[in-house]
């Protein structure tokens, strides 16, 4: 049963996953990354950029929730709505879950990439592009950030680590984050995927922590397990006004059932308030390790 | 840097693990079970039994503390504790942390294992062989059970999984549960890991759910994540008058610091009720999946 | 670079080749067996039959050189050409050089498997089937041989190791062998490719040595290297009067400037020679491993 | 039995190999190169360097018999022979069973690894060190061979491959060779390990072949098959005035007679020859592909 086709990821140089391969759907080359859409065997259809895995049928649903309504359930009424990157189109899926929302932004800089998600992953999108609400800007977040005279309630920031000369290495600093902050309403609330909250390599959550610290006066960590990344994962979420721990348990149980608990998978209010329990470990780091990320000082992801 | 020595973990037969070996500290077989002890780059001083990672130096306080700070904080007065395997005497360790132990007897079969962890492993037993409330018995923990006159307000299952033949195949059935749960006090908890919680294979877990429900009259599953195991991670409470989930905050508050919360790396009190908030898909699988596993209708592990 | 895509092939239970995956050309099963057909970075396309390596552009033409040419050159006229197995085409594609054949008949097993060759793979028989003096017949080998009234001069054997329950484990006995004799003409030779010429495994080249020694007067061994194979690789030559080692090098150099060196990209006179001189650790396990194979004394191949 | 500790060797970027290790016998560094020590299971006790194997217990005769003997027989009377490298002993072992040899001179310039090669792999040079004949220096065997006033009547050239800043990148020099020429008698031989004779990346070898023609009259490759390093491996050989391709067949017979040829598990005067029949592929390559290496025109190993 060893015999045949595996696919490699490089966690770290010293830690290694192999994935049995059923299928390899898509294997190929856009602008700006490598891109492989597989089917194997422990996750189901999965993608891949760069070789690190992005997301996997098995759990992307909890990725996406976690992502998305931690922060759509603290701001009390999301009518526009900005996603940063979030190229298979799952995140914006997740926003227009809410009907709340009137506008919901998707700026993603790989045309090619969102294109190969629609034609074989339709599965993740599941018709958020065709919605009306839904608008696709294929350009580079942050000139859209600083171009845009529209202010939202709710920005997403669904983006790879930013690795050496890649596309996000500009969207993760203190002058891009002062920028973001001018384009949320006044309860505007920011949410980031935050990378791996693993104890050996908190650098990179514990960047965006200090940096968005001297934005915004609200910021919180938040974390789950994703089975299909072998790890557990943080997100950081940042409010102008609006502390998402402190959000009342009952008024997120009133909105869920309006909309139909059952379009939840894995988010649900009790869970709201778990993934704010991080491991003492993870605070620590927050308050230990990484450093302000500037335009020039930028985070660069190592493995 | 690929080239080199790597240990392979089979997962399962489709995902495999390989980490970078910076030692062989100890390799060798003892009556019932394969022993590797290695140092390993992402993790450090690592126990892998029949090539299945058991804990790390990097994060074994994460198991061992969800594991048994749950029930030891639920249960009012715990005196005399029972621990079932447990070789690294790590879980003994924790039980140790509570100063209204009088007694804490640990039962493991594999006397060999034992020493080779105080020899190789010091870290993990950090002189709980030597605390003048230990006993430790080298025999089969359900003959232990069975003949034992003692009644215990807290018993801990610390056990490997039940593979083909393996030692504790015994050890989790219908039959001896409820043996054990005779030997618990009024009040008595009993705590047990239940392997992965992952959404691929949650039958052991769900299983074990099946089993203690026929014989407690509350059943709880709670989770962590272990990132040396590159898996959330499930534990099962059950109780004959107290439920862990309903404690008192403020008394589990008040009792970790006079123990002194610093002893604490993982635990704290938000956590305790935190890690209750179980996935959906781990909530569905506990209702949905599994067997009452029998003595004669035993569940063995299979990847 | 590590990252990606690879195939996994278990040369032994303590040996893997890992090559890097370019291309899956195609992959799927047959009635008898699994067919993988990958560009592979090392070595370009090539062809896996149940996860063991078969043939591969980059030297595909040494072993069919090897093991064609060898006897064909040894045979003073061959006429009648007899291949069993050879599903690719390019056993074949070398017997139809010689211009003194008249009939090349392949009979192979499994037609899926040889449709499948001739459209991935056509650069193997590289026009062969198409050749008026071939004829192809789908069907199992030994009953072909059985049903025959033909006599052959030279009948090459290119299967696949007998594995367990596999289509060739009754082409190896010497029941089969003693019916091949008499299909073969007077000066007749049998050529089979015979497996692996490492020290480790050694056991099916000297148990075809054992079983044809019963049957015919001169049997000899020669061996070449298969770089993809990453082994040494034997074969085995039989002559009912013809010693293929004493024959005379200015007849094979005469012959092969008839037909045109250059169509020969590995076989040259003094090779063929060469190949005889096989190291002394294989001369000894001939004469002290492997057994006579038989109807009910099968040899079955085991990793 | 996948689980467990491997040795992975980086062949190619696209080829890796995976031994399973029963036992770490040394793993360290010396000042010049990563050691490995290793009993594997497919090859037994085996020496790599910076993890590259080097050599096996398996099959470290073949190698080092043909390395040693072909051009000890080609000379007629070989009494001052050098050693460049060779650490293992076992090239020296080989000298030493010439009783014409009166002298052994061996030239490593790592004490450490020759020091570790005589505690852990005692079988490689069985007593050599010991002989009488031998003598040891630890030193750049370029300064050695410039230095030195003596003439020798066989060189052998036993190196690693030059890999970046590695100790033995002027050791193939065309300015090094014309120096190693005069340390030669007039009828002087000189033969080095030339690395893989595979088709992907004969460069090294064709390298080597430039470059000593252009010092040497009479230059020669010939191959066999190393099993532990699964891959047909080089050998290059020059001379004054003796061609070691036409020597006596019968000569050869009467010295290895004289020896004894029980002493001689690989070479065999049939092969001597027969390793002479090269594959086309590389002879092509030996005309079509390399450089005249030069001191400031080096030779760099890369995979």
């Amino acid at each position: 049963m060893l015999g045949g086709v595996w696919f490699v990821e490089k966690h770290t140089h010293s830690l290694l996953f192999y994935y049995k391969v059923k299928k390899i759907i898509y294997s190929g080359k856009t602008k700006y990354q490598k891109v492989d859409i597989l089917d194997i065997e422990p996750f189901g259809k999965t993608l891949f950029l760069d070789d690190k895995i992005q997301s996997a049928q098995i759990d992307e649903y909890i990725y996406h929730e976690a992502l998305v309504h931690v922060a759509m359930f603290s701001h009390p009424n999301p009518k526009k709505v900005l996603i940063m990157g979030g190229g298979e189109g799952a995140t914006l899926r997740e926003v227009l879950k809410h009907s709340s929302v009137k506008e919901a932004v998707m700026v993603d800089i790989d045309e090619e990439l969102v294109n190969l998600c629609k034609e074989y992953m339709p599965e993740w999108n599941n018709g958020a592009f065709e919605d009306s609400r839904s608008r696709i800007y294929y350009t580079d977040a942050r000139r859209f950030v600083e171009e845009t005279n529209n202010v939202y309630d709710v920005i997403i920031s669904d983006l790879t680590e930013p690795i050496e000369s890649g596309p996000s290495v500009k969207l993760f600093t203190k002058e891009f984050y002062s920028v973001l902050y001018n384009k949320l309403s006044n309860d505007g609330i920011f949410v980031a995927q935050a990378g791996s909250a693993d104890p050996l390599y908190p650098n990179f959550v514990a960047s965006l922590y200090k940096t968005l610290k001297t934005i915004f006066p609200i910021v919180k960590v938040y974390w789950t397990f994703m089975f299909s990344f072998q790890l557990p994962w943080s997100f950081i979420i940042a409010g102008k006004t609006i502390d998402p721990e402190n959000v009342k348990l009952t008024s997120i149980f009133e909105r869920i059932n309006q909309i139909n608990r059952e379009n939840f998978k894995f988010y649900y209010p009790n869970m709201h308030f778990a993934m704010f329990s991080i491991p003492n470990y993870l605070k620590s780091a927050l308050e230990e390790k990484g450093i302000v990320i500037k335009d020039d000082v930028p985070f660069i992801w190592r493995a």
